[in-house]
C-alpha cells in the first residue's frame, strides 16, 4: 500500500512581506519523513478569505491529510477556523470545551476573558481539538484538515500531539554519500542508476566549500533492498565517497 | 496602478523530505517587499513532471511574475528547465550563447565540458538569459517565469542581476509597536483600526519572551498618508509601544 500523502498550507501575510522567516514548514516535512507520511506540497498564502477558502478545498480532495500554520489567534487577521469550517461545509461557534481550556488557562493567571480571546474557542461542531500545551487556545482536525498555530513553538507542541493518533506509512530511509567533486562528474552514473531502480529517489545536490565543489548523493526508499543494492554500486562507482 | 504580483516556486524533493530548509522563498519576499512587487504565493513542490509543468501554467497565468527556485543543475534529477519551456510551449536545445559561457569557465579551471555539464546550456530559444556570477551555468527568464538555482548563494547572486531589469511598484512601507502584552488585550481596537483603514494591513505577531507575552503590531501600506493616520491612533491607544 502506498503511503499516505500530506500538504501544508502556511497562512499569513507577513511570511508573504518578508517580515516572519516560516520555521515550520521544515519542521512538519522531517517529522512526516520519520512518519512514513509523503509531503506533496507547501503553500504559503496570505490571510486572504477566498485564497485560503479555495487551498483548503483543493489540497483536502488531493491529499490524504492537510496541514495548516497560522491565522488562529483572537485578532481581526485570524481567520484561519472560520474559513476552514466554510470550505469543508462545517459549522462553527463557539464550543463549550474549548471555551473551559481557555477560561480555565485565564483563571489560573488571572486573565480577562474577553471576546477577542473568546474567538479562540471557535471550533467546528464535529471537529477533534488539538492539545495546545503551550497557551491553551486548541487547534482542530476537521476531516483531513488539522489546523495549528503558526507561533513555532505552539506548531511544535501541536504537532507533537496530533502525530501520535495520525496513521503513518512506511518509513522511508535515506543514505548520503559526500563526494568531493563536481555534480557534472557524476551525472552519467547517476542517471544510470536512476534508470535502473526507480523505487530509489537519487539526488544529487552541489555545495560549495570554498576549497572546491562538493556533492552530496542521497538516496531514499521504502524498499530496503532496493536502497542497499542502489547503495552498493554508489560505493563501487566512488569508492572515496564518505557515507 | 496597483503594484505588480508574484508567485514562488520551489522545486526539489530534499525541501519536502525535510533534508534541506529552503532559505530563497524568505529572501525573495524581502527583496520583493522592497521593490514594491506583492508575493502572493509560494508553492514547495517536488522534482515531478506533470506537477512543475502544470503549477507553472497555472501561477504565470495568475500573476504577472512567477520565480523558480532549483532543478537546473546537470544531474537527472534536474529538470525544471525542460519542464518550464513545455509549460510554456517553447522549444529548449543546448543554446550557443550559454555553452559558451559555461566552455569559457571549465577552460578557465581546467574542468572539461562533458554531456551532463552541456546540459546547463539548454536554453529555450526566446529567453533571456539571468547571469550567474557564481558557478557559470544560467538561469533564464522565458514570458513571465523566472528560473533560478536553488543553491541559496547562486539564487541570490542571479536574483540581484534579475531584479535590476525587473519593472516594480510602489514599495510598501511598515512600522512596528512592540508591546508588552498579550494578542487578546489589543485585539478590539486592532479590529476597528482595520475597519476604518481598508488600506493598510494591519498585523499582530504575538511571542513569548520567557518574562510574559508580548505583541508586534505591524502596520503596512503602500499609501503614507493612511499609515502615518494608524500609526498615530495606535500611539494614541498604546503610549507605552515601542516603535
Amino acid at each position: 500500500m502506498p503511503n499516505p500523502t500530506a500538504a501544508m498550507i502556511v497562512i499569513g501575510d507577513e511570511i508573504l512581506s518578508g517580515r516572519t522567516r516560516d520555521s515550520n514548514a521544515h519542521h512538519l516535512a522531517g517529522r512526516l519523513a520519520i512518519q512514513g507520511i509523503d509531503l506533496r506540497e507547501v503553500r504559503f498564502i496570505g490571510d486572504d478569505r477566498a485564497t485560503i477558502i479555495a487551498t483548503v478545498q483543493e489540497l483536502s480532495a488531493q491529499r490524504d491529510h492537510v496541514f495548516t500554520s497560522g491565522g488562529i489567534g483572537p485578532t481581526h487577521d485570524d481567520i484561519t477556523a472560520d474559513c476552514v469550517a466554510e470550505a469543508m461545509g462545517a459549522s462553527i461557534d463557539v464550543r463549550d470545551d474549548a471555551r473551559a481550556v481557555l477560561q480555565a488557562y485565564y483563571d489560573a493567571r488571572g486573565t480577562e476573558m474577553n471576546g477577542a480571546r473568546l474567538r479562540m474557542a471557535r471550533i467546528p461542531g464535529e471537529a477533534t481539538l488539538i492539545d495546545n500545551p503551550v497557551s491553551a487556545a486548541p487547534g482542530f482536525s476537521l476531516g483531513n484538515v488539522h489546523v495549528m498555530a503558526g507561533v513555532p513553538r505552539i506548531f511544535e507542541a501541536m504537532l507533537d500531539g496530533l502525530l501520535r493518533r495520525v496513521e503513518g506509512g512506511r518509513q522511508v530511509t535515506s543514505r548520503s554519500f559526500l563526494l568531493d567533486r563536481g555534480e557534472g562528474d557524476i551525472a552519467d552514473i547517476l542517471r544510470q542508476l536512476a534508470g535502473d531502480h526507480p523505487d530509489v529517489s537519487i539526488g544529487s545536490y552541489p555545495a560549495w566549500t570554498g576549497a572546491g565543489y562538493q556533492v552530496a548523493v542521497v538516496v531514499r526508499s521504502a524498499e530496503a533492498g532496493d536502497l542497499d543494492a542502489v547503495a552498493t554500486k554508489l560505493r563501487e562507482a566512488f569508492p572515496e565517497a564518505r557515507e
